[in-house]
């Protein structure tokens, strides 16, 4: 039996605590961040709650061993006063969506050993694909997960906003977006691109310019560059 | 049997003859553009080359239907002396991957009615999403597409950029990629935006804007500062 304890009843925080409910194996309490007076002792303590109240709240949590779950905060910054970790799951979580943990990276961190495998024991009850994860490759991760997740997702609101001000459905693009997301598992995204960028097709650049707003062209703009600067 | 001319040997031309070759009541033949010395006659023509080399190899088709497969090239740019249309796929295709057309939205036009009948007729032996758009209408999605597909391959192409200068396995972004490309079906970007950009977290971003190089930085910001816009 693993005794766990969350801090913290924002989304990664609901995720973790429904998911281990389920689990014979590990015994799991839910608080929140803001009632820190009872604090059961448990083997693990996570601390799910945002990145800049992270070393406050942990600084109240004198238990065994305390982790966070945070991408972007040092393993140092949790202020406990015993054993560190972090317990890192690269991945976006959504409040009305359940979560397949087999598709959740865990990225594991921890000053112990011992407690490295016990954060691993408890990973494998939910999924399987664990990582050992420094602070610094951590740091690595999430800025690349800004750029393949946040913009992305960002660029596919540009291509729904060009569709509806031109009134096509936006669901045509959803095989071509399910297709360049899961072509670079098997090619890389290098010898992926495509488009009028790669080919330096300026005819057709200078026609899809002019289909933009200014801020669309600005990113479009920038966008080719980095594309035919990245591949000379 | 519907008889289909299929005029350059590139890497829409060759999907489709392969997958043309395997219905029966399709009579296929594929020659190149560079050898249009003996046409034959048949139901369909369509033109598989480059935007640039569409009016002048169209003009030496006199085919009763040419159809050409472009996203940006409009129908009337076709210069064959008989009657026009346009058969344009909305995905993308590697030399080297099997094209599963049943996720191949197929964007079909043509000046006559019965033509269009005939392209539908055409497009169903390989799929199902068949759509009737305006040249128009094709404009936009093929510059949303530009979006969606080629700038969103670059930022995973930063992505890995990012994972390998920093010694990070970028196959652990696999399943957030996954995550972030279906969760759109589900939820409209809009709603479903995350990240240091949307939260205004400045600590965060300007973390990340140190671990990047100068290119990097550029796109970070202009991109953090849409989303930003955006979401005012």
């Amino acid at each position: 039996m693993i005794s766990v304890l969350i801090v913290g009843k924002g989304k990664v925080g609901m995720h973790l605590y429904k998911a281990f409910l389920g689990i014979d194996a590990i015994n799991v309490t839910l608080i929140s961040s803001r009632t820190l007076g009872k604090i059961p002792k448990t083997d693990i303590t996570i601390i799910a709650v945002s990145d800049d109240a992270i070393a406050q709240v942990s600084s109240k949590i004198h238990n065994a061993l305390v982790v966070h779950t945070s991408g972007s905060v040092a393993m140092s910054d949790l202020k406990n006063p015993n054993r560190k970790g972090v317990f890192y799951m690269l991945q976006t979580f959504s409040e009305d969506k359940l979560v397949d943990f087999n598709k959740v990276p865990f990225c594991l961190e921890a000053e112990d050993k011992n407690d490295l495998a016990l954060l691993e024991r408890l990973a494998q009850y939910l999924g399987n694909k664990i990582y050992s994860i420094s602070s610094e490759q951590r740091k690595t991760l999430h800025v690349a997960a800004v750029f393949v997740n946040n913009f992305t997702n960002h660029l596919y609101k540009i291509g729904q906003d060009i569709c509806k001000q031109n009134k096509v459905p936006f669901e045509i693009l959803y095989p071509l977006i399910e297709e360049t997301s899961g072509k670079i598992q098997k090619l890389s995204p290098e010898k992926a691109q495509t488009g009028p960028a790669i080919r330096n097709d300026t005819t057709t650049i200078k026609n899809h310019l002019n289909l933009l707003d200014k801020n669309q062209q600005e990113i479009y703009k920038m966008l080719t560059a980095s594309i035919q600067k990245n591949n000379n």
